[in-house]
Parts: C-alpha cells; sequence; structure tokens
C-alpha cells in the first residue's frame, strides 16, 4: 500500500477537530451553535435552549490510576463538564456516563467511582439519566456527557469579546498543573519502594485543585446576582494562554494580560521555586484550573472591581495589536499557546 | 489488603447498571425519564422534548477493524444511536462525537471514519455539534452521543405494553449476527495467508446487515402515516429474547411469540445450515439487527396487516402465563436473554 499517511500530532487537538468537522453542513434549525464553543446550543421551541458538552477520559492518558482514587476520578470527570455548561453562563441539569471497564477492576471499584459521581451529582444538583456499560480491553474509558438549560438570551460564547472589555478570571491560576507535577515527582521517588508515604504536608491546596477540581457555578449567580452578562466566556481547562487565544480569535479581538495581575496561589509560588519552574509560565499554560475566563464592558467595572472573587487581569485590544503578556517592566511578549494536548 | 472484591461478570451488564444507577434521585423537573429505556428524556419548557442517547465502542470489543472499514464503522456508530431516537418514536437531530486515537491511526483513517459518520448524518438529516479528540494508550475508542426531538405525547416507551396487545417487528433478524460469523470465518480460514480474498458470493446481504446497518426511520414514518401509535418500542440490539425481557418486566406483563411467525432470510437460513447453527435460536438471540420491536392495541391489527414492513410474531399475556416461544407443534419454550454481552 502506497497510500498517503499523515501523522494526527501534525495538526494537533484544534486542527485536527477542525480538520474533521469542517464539512459538515447545518441542517435542522434547532441546531443554533455547533463545534467550537465550551457547549453545543440547541432549541426546539420556546425561549429554553439545551446544552451540551461532552468529554472522554482514558487511563493513561488522562488519568493515573497509581494517584488517582476512583472516587476523586469520578467528582473530577463530571465536574469538569459541569464548569463547560457555567463556561456558556448555563445550567447544569443531566448526564450521561458510559464507561469501559478491564477485568482489573471489581464491582467496588465502580461503586467507588460512582461514589464521586453521585456527589459531584448531589452538589451541583444533576440528574444521571443514562449511559452504557461495557467490557475493555485495556484500563478505564469515562465519557460523560452534560445536558445544561439556559435561556436563549442570556448565553455567553467565546466570541463576544469586544474592544476595551476588561479581561477578568475567577481565581488563581497553575496550582492543578503544580499538583500534577508534585504527584508524578513523588510517584518517581516512591515506585517500587512500599511502605513510604509521600509527603505533601503544606501542599494540600496542590493536590486539590488537581485531583478535586469544582465548577465555578458561585461566579455565574454572583454575577447574575449584580447583572452583569459577560461578552464573551469559557473556562480555563487548557491553559490561560490557549483560552485567551480562543477567545480572541473567534472575537476577532487581540488583548493585553497584565502579569503581574494574575492571581497565583502562595502555595503554588513556593512549589514552582523548588521545582525550578517559572510560576508565570505554570499559570499561563498550566491548565486543569477550571476557572472561568471572562471578559466584560467597561461598564460594568465598578461592579466587578467590588467582587473578591473577581480577578480583571487584562483588557481586550484591537486585533492588529496582537495578544500580548504585559511584564513587570512594562514589557510585551506574545501569548503562545503552550497548553497540554495529548495529541501533539 | 483483605478488601472484598466482587468480579464485575457476576452482575452483567444490566445487573451492573441497576447496580450503579439505583442510589441516584432525580432532582430536575425537567428530567422527565432516566435510565432503563432506549434514550433519556428531558423537557425545559414546551411540548418539544429532547431525547439523550449514548454508545460506546472500543477496538476489540465491539469491532475488529480487520474486516470493519473504518467508513462502515463511523456509519455504523452513528446509526446504532439513531435506531435508540426512533425507538422512542423521536427525530434524531444532533449527535457529538468523541475519540481515543492511538498512534497506529493517521488523519487519512480519520478522514475515512468521519466520511462514514457524515453519510449517516447526512442519511438521517442529524447536525455533528461537537465532541472530544484525544489520544489513546491502545487502540480506537468511539462514544457518540444524540439528541433527538419528540412531542412528549409521542414518546413511546419500554413500559406501555397492555395484555392482549400484537407483538411486532420491522424486518428479518439473526442476518447481522450470520454476518459477524462469517466475517470471523473469513478471519480465521484467511490468517496469515496474505494474498487470498475471502469469498462472500450469495452472502452480502449477511455482510451489510453486520457492517452498514440502517436505522429505521421509513417505520416511524409509516406508522404516524397510518396513525398507529405503539404502546412499547425498542430497537434490536441485543437480540429479541433479550428485549422482550425488557418490555414485558417494565410493562408488567407476559408474551407469546410465535416461532413460524419470525421473519427470517433465505440467507440467514442457508448460512445457519452451512454453519450448524439453529437459525431460530441466531433470531432470538444474535443482536445488533437494529430492527423496531414493539407492541400495539388490537384495534390496529387492521392496520397493520397491511403493513409489508411490520411483521407481527406473537402478542402480549397476563404476567403470570410467562414469556414463551410458541414452536410449530404448538409447545411452549420459556424465552431466555443470552444476547450478547460484553461484561458476562
Amino acid at each position: 500500500m502506497d497510500a498517503k499517511r499523515t501523522e494526527i500530532s501534525t495538526l494537533g487537538e484544534f486542527g485536527l477537530i477542525r480538520h474533521l468537522t469542517e464539512k459538515f453542513p447545518r441542517r435542522n434549525t434547532s441546531t443554533l451553535h455547533g463545534v467550537g464553543d465550551d457547549a453545543a446550543v440547541i432549541r426546539y421551541d420556546g425561549d429554553r435552549c439545551t446544552l451540551v458538552t461532552t468529554d472522554l477520559l482514558l487511563e493513561g492518558i488522562h488519568f493515573d490510576l497509581q494517584y488517582t482514587p476512583l472516587k476523586h476520578l469520578g467528582y473530577k470527570s463530571c465536574v469538569v463538564n459541569f464548569s463547560d455548561i457555567y463556561a456558556m453562563n448555563g445550567t447544569p441539569r443531566q448526564i450521561t456516563v458510559s464507561l469501559g471497564v478491564s477485568r482489573r477492576f471489581s464491582v467496588e471499584d465502580l461503586d467507588e467511582l460512582y461514589a464521586g459521581i453521585r456527589l459531584a451529582c448531589e452538589t451541583y444538583g444533576v440528574d444521571l439519566v443514562g449511559g452504557d456499560t461495557s467490557a475493555s480491553m485495556t484500563g478505564l474509558c469515562i465519557s460523560i456527557t452534560c445536558m445544561g438549560e439556559a435561556q436563549a438570551d442570556q448565553i455567553v460564547y467565546r466570541n463576544g469579546a469586544q474592544v476595551n472589555d476588561l479581561v477578568c478570571v475567577s481565581g488563581n491560576l497553575g496550582a492543578a498543573y503544580l499538583g500534577l507535577q508534585l504527584l508524578e515527582r513523588e510517584k518517581r521517588v516512591l515506585n517500587g519502594q512500599e511502605g513510604l508515604e509521600p509527603d505533601f504536608a503544606g501542599k494540600e491546596y496542590l493536590l486539590q485543585r488537581q485531583l478535586k477540581p469544582e465548577a465555578r457555578r458561585d461566579i455565574i449567580e454572583l454575577l447574575r446576582q449584580h447583572d452583569v452578562k459577560p461578552t464573551s466566556m469559557m473556562d480555563v481547562s487548557d491553559g490561560l494562554s490557549s483560552e485567551m487565544m480562543h477567545i480572541c480569535s473567534q472575537s476577532g479581538v487581540g488583548c493585553r494580560i497584565y502579569e503581574d495581575k494574575i492571581p497565583i496561589d502562595y502555595q503554588s509560588a513556593v512549589m514552582a521555586e523548588e521545582m525550578n519552574l517559572n510560576i508565570v509560565t505554570c499559570a499561563l499554560n498550566g491548565g486543569e484550573d477550571y476557572e472561568l475566563l471572562f471578559t466584560c464592558s467597561i461598564n460594568d467595572y465598578d461592579k466587578l472591581v467590588l467582587m473578591d472573587r473577581v480577578y480583571i487581569i487584562g483588557h481586550i485590544t484591537k486585533p492588529e495589536t496582537g495578544l500580548m503578556l504585559v511584564g513587570r517592566q512594562g514589557e510585551e511578549i506574545p501569548l503562545r499557546a503552550q497548553g497540554w494536548n495529548s495529541l501533539e
């Protein structure tokens, strides 16, 4: 066979998705918004829309059961989907859970996983409505789809950022990435040495951010209470740089992000120092923080500045000025997407 | 560790699903129907409901790429989901497609897979609205979720069969299973012997039923045209026996299925003979036929008997008389679920 073979890594995740999905026309008027945002938007009739998002998690790629308790894994698998629905300014309502499980797993293991799923559903008021369960040749495979609800005119897309809008984030960045580095380091140190218990004292917050993240429902409620509707929004799953590039390219704008405004937790800073990592790079490219990144009209400044859970980290500019990180000395460095990508 | 370990095989697929999902309460009024039917039913406002179904397909468990062309696999992965939506008397509208792909696969391979997905979407008028794409450690993993639309009062569940209802099926059974046996046999024969081409002459129909099944949209339209609303319905994915047991247990009824009424294709009969298999067993337990199995009021008999694509194969009885196959000599044999189950 002499057929052409193009490696998937040459396209990367977003390139691959674009390549595979660009040839699909839209056939149904009920499809308000398809591929390219945190969730798809479907409306049959009435004012209320169904939001749909889905995530596939594979053992050895997205999680390592050597340091991820199954209950935490179940919880996190749900929360990352809820986060996508909040990022559209919607409310998660239902999930389906599909599992592929190898013979390594017992009923008790799945009970642990489902205890985490149940806790997430309870915490966020979501119903489990279906799924599929099957054997797998190797390891654990989890596919979760989440349906959410939103008023059509309240949905926030990635493409609405306007020049002069404020860029805001709902919490500190980089901690989840540093938590992962910590777990990987302890795994290397302890591998094969039974009886040793890893020492995570003083680093609990980093582990929590990696193993048991929360979706920022509270921020959505806070903004609603104050009658602030973001002009664009997404959640930080791949990293701040990568997400800013999505918002700016879809909105046709540029941005300035101020290095000294990016919120960083004390434990993150200490850990980065200890590991000889640049903390700003961790915050920009770490990913898995599941904070909300959003833009708001400058008219909302007075309200936003009083919200202690919202950090204003920059502003939107004309597209021709590019996407820049402004350093502590005022120097401008182009933002680059170096987020985690399993396909590169 | 002395923790209890229960093998998943002791519960089987349906037992496992029940075990894992029974502790989930329903929290949202929008959740009209959850786990336990072909699709979940969600209604936010208005008359129109969103139906949701999902399937997880894993290489080595659900498909064998040695004899499954990727384009066919893409097509079939979609169609099995559409079939679940039709089985609720709904119309499929949107899908999300999540993929896990190992390095073995090239962009050209995924183009083939997506050509099949695109063809299915075109044939059935469905939009691709999202998904997730990731690397995998081994093989190909496909998770598809389908959203459909239905009027609340037109949805047909599994639990509505009434005593004296007619049991109907939309086409012949067992051919998909025999197609799979044929492919497996040719794989064994040809393994390692390059240059030999398998001889499938006269058996094309069996291969088509296995590799490129269709969902019975035409039957849903036919019944609607004639103003026949089934009292219960599901699609035949695991096998007629297994599906009848779902309908009867959820409806609280029994049934009689007449052996000589079960539609069987000529190629299936020849193939079963050749392979020394009992053709009725193949029809009862083969699975993957994706025909619609439904019950209708006896009042619809005059309409149904004129539909040449609908076969009346039995009737619903009181629960205490059990679920019976009635043989050619009038003997009664209890129906048993021996459908394909990856977890047993």
